[in-house]
């Protein structure tokens, strides 16, 4: 098997050589992530600068791009066939919610979806002693369970693993994606030596709707959380509803013209 | 009415300023964009430098970010109350199929919809002489329906106009997200003076899978697009199928502990 592993914390962070290791048994593997950190660079890509690999050492390399870049560099650039399985991790921190949105983690394995590639992602709920090993034993099982299952085509996995040993695990959900209550991205105001003021996107503190299945409950019982994700962002339920937009935005364009 | 525009062209691109014109009767209008080019900048987020927020003039604003972050900063850091509409474009070039993800035009007003806010994105698709008159009129009729009917909750629109005069316009169609042919990010690879190997990620050829209700295809007809987009991406059709798994990979993490 030829394995292709990614991340957005960057080729030098812990979790992707641990994540690598463990899944070394099964065959060949590559890692290919960014040259820093480029957490919540969501799926990004980079047109407008040329992109360089570098070479670690053995099979490790990095790109001075996005994780979506290392992923469509990797496949297309580097290795010339598409790997059997991509997995990006283990992130530093949960992938939950809305923030898969942001996920830079989350996007590489949604761009080796989208290159029809089976992909997931997998991230450590902490926000320091991350526990990477519990969620590296679990990428190989995983990885496993697709090699001899599959997986559903145009489906990604997003994984979250909670900060415990394995002994601490209370099992497996198959969940969805839940919501964050609103205030999450509060902006921080502050003033500069010279007087002018700047901002920072405000941290995210964990707070959530109540909401049955969802990833987040799932880690508040200790439990490892897959959410199945899609590539289509239709919304299917609002076509119906919107289909009598049509007409009435149609007569109205026209009457703009005869004015 | 209170009306935040941005997109991913920039503060100073002209598709901007032609929407903000359009829908100034409406109420007042806040442009609040990058400093420059974020194409392809997907929902990234900026979460480890500090934002400026820059001031051109009456409501014009700039951001050294994300068109993420400029809804974020216009919202929380600027206005201080929710705007009635959020309108991201007018995009140079379209935003079709699965370059939704890529997009940060797209993204923006995915964004104002995670923070509650009624949001469209618009493009023309054009790769030059973009006649963003036809895109704007129609943006100002899309808001007044909007603002007449709402929109149903978690969904965004991404509208994609054909490059014609509004005499053209063949139409108004609600469409499902297309789906690019594979090799749309095919990597070129170069060598510099150096002798030192670089890459781009290729240009995105309009090639798409036949599909009945897509974007591409009521583009193809001279329809305007409307496509409606959700927020939550997970895929519940694939919940029960991997529910078996549960059990299974729970009984594999145990037994690799008792080894």
């Amino acid at each position: 098997m030829l394995i292709l592993v990614s991340n957005d914390d960057g080729v030098h962070s812990q979790g992707i050589r641990i994540l690598a290791d463990a899944l070394r048994g099964m065959g060949d593997v590559y890692i290919i992530a960014p040259d820093r950190e480029r957490s919540a660079a969501s799926h990004a890509l980079t047109l407008h600068k040329p992109l360089r690999l570098e070479n670690y050492g053995g099979n490790i390399y990095s790109v001075n791009g996005t994780p979506t870049d290392c992923i469509n560099l990797g496949v297309n650039g580097l290795l010339h066939r598409k790997p059997d399985l991509i997995v990006s991790g283990i992130n530093r921190g949960g992938n939950l919610g809305d923030d898969v949105t942001y996920s830079g983690t989350v996007s590489a394995a949604f761009e080796g979806t989208l290159l029809g590639i089976p992909s997931f992602a997998i991230s450590q709920v902490a926000d320091d002693n991350y526990k990477f090993e519990t969620a590296a034993r679990f990428a190989l099982q995983l990885a496993l369970m697709i090699k001899e299952q599959s997986l559903p085509a145009d489906v990604l996995l997003n994984v979250n693993v909670p900060n415990l040993d394995i002994t601490g695990i209370k099992g497996i959900k198959i969940t969805r994606q839940g919501k964050r209550i609103y205030d999450k991205n509060a902006i921080i105001e502050k003033v500069d030596p010279r007087g002018k003021k700047y901002y920072w996107i405000g941290g995210s503190r964990l707070s959530w709707e109540e909401m049955e299945d969802s990833d987040f409950a799932a880690i508040e019982q200790d439990m490892i959380s897959i959410t199945p994700l899609r590539l289509d962002l239709t919304e299917y339920n609002a076509i119906k509803s919107l289909r009598n937009w049509e007409a009435t935005l149609d007569e109205k364009m026209k009457a703009k013209v005869m004015i």
